[in-house]
């Protein structure tokens, strides 16, 4: 695991929800997530050697899978490969006590094995087209909440007319933090079957210990297959498997959907993310990490049900860490600062460029003064319920009840037209509730609210209508009729007037009425900060943008966005202290470690050891590279210049975690599954023969 | 473990620090952590038709032994049984990387081998005297920062003009908040050693998993002895063995030390608890909680050595947890706030009360808000680099050289002149130093300041030096010269001025650099609150005292504060949802649970597994009580009225955990070892036989 689960990725998004970035120097060699659209030819040709050409980035593209995080179509029958991390929520949600798929691995032998997996989806991106100008003009002149209502409505109104003209799945993308704005055209698909997945503690061997680190042994690999009308999807771009596999110092490109990056925050915002967003961030996860891991103790059972979540939280936790000990290092803020003030001065030089930016510096600052002062209050009222399944129906329930029947350009942005399927899927999914976590979760989440507000205030009372946090949780599950996928349906069947009705007379259900408590808090929220600190951010950054292209030319990379971006390195050995970090590890190690610990998270299954005496144990099994990626890249395929696939990204390495806010490749790198790797233990371990045949084409 | 390690206690006595408290009307059952010099004769006599004599609580009273936490003399040569997790410091600091006692256990089988404990001392309370007119005498017509100096004055200047009289160590305690002061007597006693441990894993069978829950199955005990001259000290009061045991229903005392309990806080005071003092010390816990798993996850030694913090620290989360979980129940708060409208009532009825009492409430909850603004901010600073011993040790050498030179009236009062041997001997003593330990709590502290008070702070910068928190943390330690004992007694040999100008010459001493920036600080926190809250509660609670004592009589029990106290009950099962909780377990479910958990915290030692067909399985191994009890009550003898030992008090249930602020019989419960257990646990799977036979007096 490591760089975004599903469950990170989509933290990360909502934590950081509101963060725009700007232009993005690539002063470093290997720096820089590029958008497709404007690919970094020149560098490459200078450094590399190597230019590809258009058919080729569209080739690559379009064999690109959007899972939530990243995937690539790895045969022409619509198989994708990705991380069993970024695949995990929907492994754990096929498992049972009884199987669990999970713990235990899976394998599909035929087509008619493959598991279709309730309310999952992928999207390849089609399409993209420019629409800066279009939605520069609607927001000109305004700002604050005027200046966030005209953009939420461009980008709605543009949404859907594509969509209604394509049929296809329409999104608009901001980008350089407002510089530009791209629009998106996606293949949509919402049959997906689970195929292949290793055993967990294959997958993630070593555990939290060795997440985020290298050397590495872990198989952190899945396969699913995108089906069409009942059939495997044909697709004519895909990635083929290279039968040689990576060479160190090889030049390989990544592509996937990197989540978020700060690299150009102003020092102010910098620092607001230093001492108020990730401190906030994490006491909330230490706190809930704690709470899971006492859960999970209590039974096998428990630990099963709550183990994705947990991950999930500790990969997030550790990401954090290593990323706010990137801001405690003075050489890293030394450095960020020496940047800024070269922005600075080549805005003071230029009067043009200083009216435009005007007083943008002091602007945000002031901003930022106001948003750190309900900061963690704020997340705290949003997130306190993560992770129950039951929450999250009620809440979708109340709040498209009341936007539903909203013209598109009006509604919370999550609900406009465009986005609808995907809300709709989710809800009407058989995912499976677990009552006494879905207690655990809410009972925590209504003690979190009492101990950040106090057990004595009004709402947080309202809240618990009388009782203990756990009284009132027991209560909550008991009572509801949410967990029961029909009746959901059967809400959703009576459409946007007649969902409102139904919510309405069903006044006694006790979580829809918490979330009515709930919801103009969170509406507030939501209002303040897209009027506020968001809508100046996006002004801000904008400018500063500018500015960069301005000053340092337009061969640049926006900071990443969740959207489709390419990077590039070389498979490459680093220093550490006084050691030498070879760049490639092989079975022989992964087996080495697993005698030398005996602890929990360093235990091979039972298969692995019964294959040993087969397995060719130096075959290559993770290796690291200079390619620049972050949390959203994880199931990323790495490419050779042949466009054939060589590896699978699953994270980065400790030193990686700066790259949030700054590139470096003296000992960051990428972490990726060597695809020699795969086929050895397909092949050897798991006896799949007919997986492997389908990915590199040999029987 | 559970109720109260050493170092909890010392964590709660800390982190409680101020927190004074009143009389506390015992109208349950069992109530009461009665004084000894004020039993509860009546009660017992109309509850259970048997009054101690005076006899019998001087010999209970003189064979309790405060080993920081609680403990008896057993034997007449000095043996002292207390709870493995009160020796568990001790235990830790005798073990190595080659020779771990903690995981292994320890059996001395002569006295030969009993192991001496560097800076170990336990004392035993031999005389009490009322000094109450004295104390209030100092304070009369005085508050705020002059109260706190003149009450910190008179009972420093008593303390020493007792110990120069009798030789022996004098302690002050304030009782029912202020309303009355005791002179303790102490025999000190500093020659200890380690007689017998049990393997942790026996000792805290089902870990934090089963911490503070019941059915349990932990033989939480150890025994240590106590030597005077270089041989065993003869003592006259002990506990002689039962040779029948405990029986279900049947009266028991317990003796030892309660840390604090809370029961008499006004509703403001108890607000204050539950959404300031608790919610900031359970964030400090569960961050440093993770800091140290991860830690201890990297390597089996590092586990080794931050060990005993970690459970120290999982013990205190898992204590406040609920303590904090009582005071969201609205059913203990409704009654608190009958018990405060009773005496709010009374206080009305009679004008005298009314006038003595004044704006008492309003007055403490001004001083609530204002201890609510800056108390985590405190609490943090005060506790940055909590299990460091290099920290430690620089810290009390700093203050130590600036107070030793003045009056012991106007020191600090942890350095007044009867402290100050227990300071000096922890100084001396030969503990361990670990650094890679070491380094990581300072980082972590270091990186706590900066997370929580800005990375950009001045007093942060300074305290960095430059530096990230890692790599000022290694420099700190790598640099410094006080993990050598032989070189803090030089320093200490010097004497009061000596010492000052030894530490102004060493100036380049990273660490006490380090702490001489800070020292500023901490000393205005001190000066602040003793002057402000500490002052305002102490008067408050002391008028709120009289008011009880004049509306509900004299008969009444001071809240905890660490001193001896008496409580009683009965052995007794009770009802937990529709489950009947029995009183007793047995080997027989030790086993049991052995073979139905295979998760780390239920693994029996070989040892046990060994001796299994030859132990007798249903030995009773623990039991539960209705004596009240709390955190620092951790290796109370539980005493049958013949004055014979039958248990062995070491945690309490979940549901005792809101003793701290209120008592009921209903299901919470003290849990103890059964000293049948021990016996057969020491005969059939240590083969002490010589051990045996001290305790039994059989052969």
């Amino acid at each position: 695991m490591g760089i975004a689960s599903n469950t990170v990725r989509r933290v990360m998004m909502g934590v950081l929800m509101g963060v725009f970035a700007g232009v993005v120097p690539a002063s470093h060699a290997d720096e820089g997530m590029w958008l497709l659209s404007n690919p970094p030819l020149e560098r490459l040709k200078r450094d590399h050697g190597f230019a590809p050409s258009s058919d080729w980035l569209l080739r690559m593209q379009r064999a690109s899978v959007d899972t939530g995080a990243s995937g690539s179509f790895v045969s022409p029958r619509g198989l994708v490969m990705t991380n069993h991390h970024v695949a995990s929520s929907w492994i754990h949600q096929l498992s049972t006590a009884e199987r669990d798929l999970t713990r235990d691995g899976f394998l599909a032998r035929t087509l008619a094995d493959e598991l279709p997996i309730p309310g999952a989806e992928v999207s390849v991106l089609w399409e993209t087209q420019d629409v800066t100008d279009a939605m520069k003009k609607a927001t000109a002149g305004k700002s604050g909440p005027d200046a966030a209502a005209a953009i939420r409505a461009a980008i709605s109104e543009l949404e859907k007319s594509e969509q209604a003209r394509t049929g296809m799945q329409c999104r608009v993308t901001t980008l350089y933090g407002g510089g530009k704005y791209e629009l998106y055209r996606f293949r949509r698909y919402t049959d997906v079957r689970l195929v292949f997945a290793p055993e967990l503690a294959a997958a993630s061997f070593g555990g939290d210990v060795d997440n985020f680190e290298f050397p590495r042994f872990s198989l952190d690999c899945a396969f699913i297959r995108v089906y069409e009308n009942g059939a495997p999807v044909q697709v004519e771009h895909f990635l083929p498997w290279s039968a040689t596999g990576a060479q160190e110092n090889e030049l390989i490109f990544v592509f996937g959907h990197p989540g978020s990056t700060e690299r150009l925050l102003t020092m102010d915002d910098l620092a607001s993310e230093r001492d108020v967003r990730l401190p906030a961030r994490l006491r909330s996860l230490w706190r809930l990490e704690e709470k899971l891991e006492a859960f999970s103790s209590r039974t096998a059972e428990n630990a099963r049900v709550a183990g994705d979540l947990l991950h999930g939280v500790a990969n997030g936790r550790k990401a954090f860490t290593g990323e706010l000990g990137g801001l405690h290092d003075p050489e890293l803020m030394r450095a960020k600062w020496d940047d800024e003030a070269k922005l600075r001065q080549a805005i003071e030089r230029d009067p043009a460029l200083a009216s435009h930016v005007g007083d943008s510096f002091e602007r945000l600052a002031a901003a930022l003064q106001e948003e750190a002062a309900t900061f963690e209050d704020d997340a705290i009222i949003q997130r306190a319920f993560r992770g129950s399944r039951l929450f999250q129906a009620a809440r979708t329930l109340v709040q498209l009840g009341a936007e539903w029947p909203k013209p598109s350009a009006e509604r919370l942005s999550e609900y406009r037209e465009s986005a609808l399927p995907e809300v709709i899927a989710i809800l009407e999914a058989h995912a499976p509730v677990y009552p006494e976590f879905e207690k655990m979760i809410l009972a925590q989440g209504l003690s979190h609210l009492a101990e950040h507000f106090g057990g004595g205030r009004p709402e947080v009372l309202e809240l618990l209508g009388g009782k203990s946090p756990v009284e009132r949780a027991r209560e909550l599950v008991d009572a509801s009729t949410l967990a029961d996928a029909a009746y959901r349906k059967k809400l959703l069947a009576a459409g946007p007037e007649g969902l409102r009705e139904l919510l309405e007379s069903s006044a006694d259900e006790p979580l829809l009425s918490l979330v009515r408590s709930l919801d103009p808090k969170l509406r507030e929220i939501r209002a303040r900060t897209e009027g506020g600190i968001d809508a100046v951010k996006r002004d801000v950054y904008a400018r500063l943008a500018d500015a960069r292209f301005a000053a340092f030319g337009t061969t640049q990379y926006p900071d990443a966005t969740g959207t489709l971006r390419l990077s590039y390195g070389t498979i490459k050995a680093y220093q550490q202290d006084d050691q030498q970090i070879p760049a490639f590890t092989t079975y022989r190690g992964l087996f080495e470690r697993d005698a030398a610990r005996d602890d929990e998270g360093f235990t091979l299954p039972k298969p692995w050891n019964d294959a040993k005496s087969k397995l060719n144990l130096d075959t290559p099994l993770n290796f690291v590279c200079t390619a620049d990626i972050i949390g959203g890249n994880s199931g990323s395929p790495v490419v050779n210049t042949k466009g054939e696939v060589i590896g699978l990204i699953f994270d980065g390495n400790i030193h990686s975690l700066s790259w949030a806010h700054r590139y470096s490749d003296e000992k960051a790198r990428a972490i990726a599954v060597d695809t020699r790797a795969i086929v050895e233990a397909l092949r050897v371990v798991y006896k799949a023969d007919s997986l492997v045949a389908e990915l590199t084409g040999v029987k």
